[in-house]
């Protein structure tokens, strides 16, 4: 059982606001978004950077174990606590501040606990926003620690690509404070350590404020839903869609008949777009954006698609059989409510693989078959990212199903993913609980070796839900 | 005296090719492109990655100090040998292969030997680039190594950002090769190894392959030199552009009279494009480039650019004085002469700086009076990339100064740079013997401290002109 007095020690610290130990209020915290919960001892939430040094401090100094937790919004079990109760859940959720805008370096500097929605309202008044964008709602920091990609990578690119620096909190006895807040593009100065708090979970050091940098805000969008004349046409379109939109290209977002169906009949409010309702076996979310305003005598950009998609007509073969223009609110409505969707149509085995994209149909093609012939109960349900090779190869079961069978899936699927497209099993929700046993089979033990040797040059004791191997 | 046995030894896993001993021949690894130069026991070019990797474990196990080189145009003393003549020159000149384009994945596989200029000749035919450029030619894995940034970094950003993987050799007794050479755009299914070979000059491993991220090559661009109405407007003016152009905007050039001023006198062939050849206080090289077709209906670039330029003037404060549209070619080629022109006009004391770009103006007005006073006989002959923050902030020194003279010029602008903007000393030309003090001097020891523990991790001993620090 957890020492009561430790909890007195970290309120001491954190003040009684800052801890939150009731068995209600506690729950959220302990509740992930997929599949996964466990039992904190407790939640310290400090409020300051200078509070998470002194919480980490004491934590590593008495020997407690602690989960990083952003907006608990990640779905690789990595901000969870364990079943053990013995797991401290630190939260960043009261790092709310600062939100400061620099306009002329196009960059803010932020706290881990701000919001994605807020820092974008925050950002509107200068017309510019955040380009990482994703269905939930996630903390900076927790975007930060999981290197997320979003359905705009193909032209913005993940979280590597915009954090120009970060504070971190490092998990030593003196809870030391690593400032790499930078708000310089360019820096060649010394290694460039803030890559190694990207895309780790936490299991380096608790980031407490990033320097992000800013886009301009997009003033035009013109979206579509097209339908590919079949699956070898899927990458054809995405090679002349770049090449007639070239940077206008914000999105291009792949999704199954079988996730569109469901997603419409589990979703009530959702409006089915396709003529007649009748929903074909693969359509693609087609963005376009500009964030500037076009100049007297330049075509908007809603009738500079519609001559894109005229074209992708206008061919000896065809690239597209249907082509919907709707509003861009209505399509990414039903975009980002595949997830909750497939969810309320039973039990869900995810994967977030990424692979080269010019392997993604051959992939998805030879994988179906394999799952249909192995695996008959289950239904193929994926739609992802084609743009960047990312793909939420999401399986459903009518029901939850047994240990050993998700097992199974998982290895006839990853061995696929890996051995033969040397592809990844984590394309962009990062590492936790959830998928240790996955790194532990798949990681080349030399990469395994490195890694753990490089994080324990960083920190003295493990973090969170996610340990990179055992040093050889 | 090196012992002679060595050389017998090398060449008998490289042949006689991969041997370069001769006194006439080993110059040109030896020379470096701005002061530095040394004297290299021999120089050795292995063809391949295996013969890399047997190079590096003879050379490990039998204690002898080496440098990687690649394409030997690096500015900081990163690639040429000390003058001991006990250091060996490993030179991945050879490792010119493959060049393998992945058109659908718009990817590319190339060996470090490849120089950009080949590079970008193979890709012509896919209607593809790599958007990395600079005056000079390096190869590609010296552009690894020192994480190139560039004119186009505005747009396209550096090397980090276009690296999808490397292959590289560790500096162990084995030669162990780290195979991390994917084509994927998205992995966070472990610790991102590969970005510890980005920007440290070889001082964690040799770099013997790259996969490159590739953008479509522009189909039209309009080029213009832009004076802006005084040193204030410099940022609005960027600010505007960007706004007003978007992803139009590839490029946004400062130069300085003085800069252009030495380059006109020194280096014939270039056309000064002024009016009556009065040169500005101050220029900006402005690019619009434009990856696809305009569709029918849509401006011509150049026209595009014209209605831009004539709203700066149209203003009630118009931010600009004067601009030139001229031929693109014409107008980089002074942009591309200005190291040459100042090296042939006397001493150049070279700093290679990265502010906030919001800092830049301030700074710069601020470093001249100091400079002014303190240093009569400097000419402040700068130029850079206002659109990014950095700033090749070139002094010239009408003959050889004293070591102490140049010092105590180091510290004056470094002080200021540091201490009172958190700037770097390194913008994009990384870290080699020229700067090894002066990241002795700047860098934190927190920061030593754990850079030299992550490298001490990874390799086994130290490879090249740069020495992270001391473990404490």
């Amino acid at each position: 059982m957890f020492d009561r007095n430790h909890l007195d020690g970290i309120a001491a610290i954190v003040g009684s606001k800052g801890i939150v130990s009731e068995t209600g209020e506690i729950r959220a915290y302990e509740i992930g978004a997929r599949y996964d919960e466990g039992k904190a001892a407790f939640v310290v939430r400090p409020a300051t950077t200078a509070q998470v040094s002194d919480v980490v401090a004491y934590l590593v100094s008495n020997g407690i174990p602690f989960v990083p937790q952003g907006g608990n919004t990640g779905l690789v079990g990595g901000s969870t606590p364990d079943s053990s109760g013995a797991q401290v859940v630190l939260s960043l959720d009261r790092l709310r501040s600062p939100i400061i805008v620099d306009e002329e370096n196009r960059t803010v500097e932020v706290g881990s606990g701000v919001r994605l929605s807020t820092l974008n309202d925050e950002l509107s008044a200068y017309g510019m926003f955040f380009p990482v964008d994703l269905g939930a709602d996630p903390t900076i920091g927790g975007m930060v620690a999981t290197n997320t990609g979003g359905a705009r990578f193909l032209r913005y690119g993940g979280m590597r690509r915009q954090v120009l620096g970060v504070e971190v909190v490092l998990a030593d006895p003196q809870g030391t404070v690593l400032d790499l807040a930078t708000g310089l593009r360019k820096d060649n100065s010394r290694l460039d350590l803030k890559q190694f708090f990207i895309g780790t979970g936490g299991a380096f050091g608790i980031v407490t404020k990033a320097v992000l940098e800013l886009q301009r805000a997009p003033r035009q969008r013109a979206t579509a839903l097209i339908v590919p004349s079949n699956g070898d046409a899927i990458l054809p379109l995405l090679a002349t869609l770049e090449e007639t939109c070239g940077e206008y290209l914000s999105a291009f977002e792949g999704i199954s008949r079988n996730a569109l169906e469901r997603t419409f009949s589990h979703i009530g409010h959702l409006k089915n777009p396709f003529a007649r309702g009748e929903i074909p076996p693969y359509a693609i979310l087609l963005e376009l954006t500009r964030s500037w305003v076009p100049r007297s005598g330049e075509l908007d950009l809603s009738t500079f698609l519609e001559g894109v998609l005229s074209d992708l007509f206008d061919r000896d073969e065809p690239l597209v059989n249907d082509a919907l223009v709707a509003r861009s609110e209505d399509l990414w409505l039903i975009r980002h409510s595949l997830t909750e969707g497939l969810k309320a149509s039973g039990h869900v085995i995810a994967f977030d693989l990424s692979l080269r994209r010019s392997d993604l149909h051959r992939f998805r093609t030879q994988i179906i078959a394999i799952l249909d012939a192995e695996f008959p109960d289950l239904a193929v349900c994926d739609f992802g990212h084609v743009g960047d090779g990312g793909i939420h190869f999401n399986l459903v079961y009518p029901r939850r199903p047994e240990a050993s069978y998700v097992d199974r899936v998982r290895k006839t699927v990853l061995d696929v993913v890996v051995h033969e497209y040397g592809g990844s099993f984590s394309g962009e929700h990062a590492l936790g609980r959830s998928n240790q046993a996955i790194y532990d089979h798949y990681t080349p033990d030399l990469l395994k070796r490195l890694s753990v040797s490089v994080k324990d040059a960083i920190t003295e004791v493990p973090i969170g839900n996610f340990l990179f191997g055992q040093k050889a």
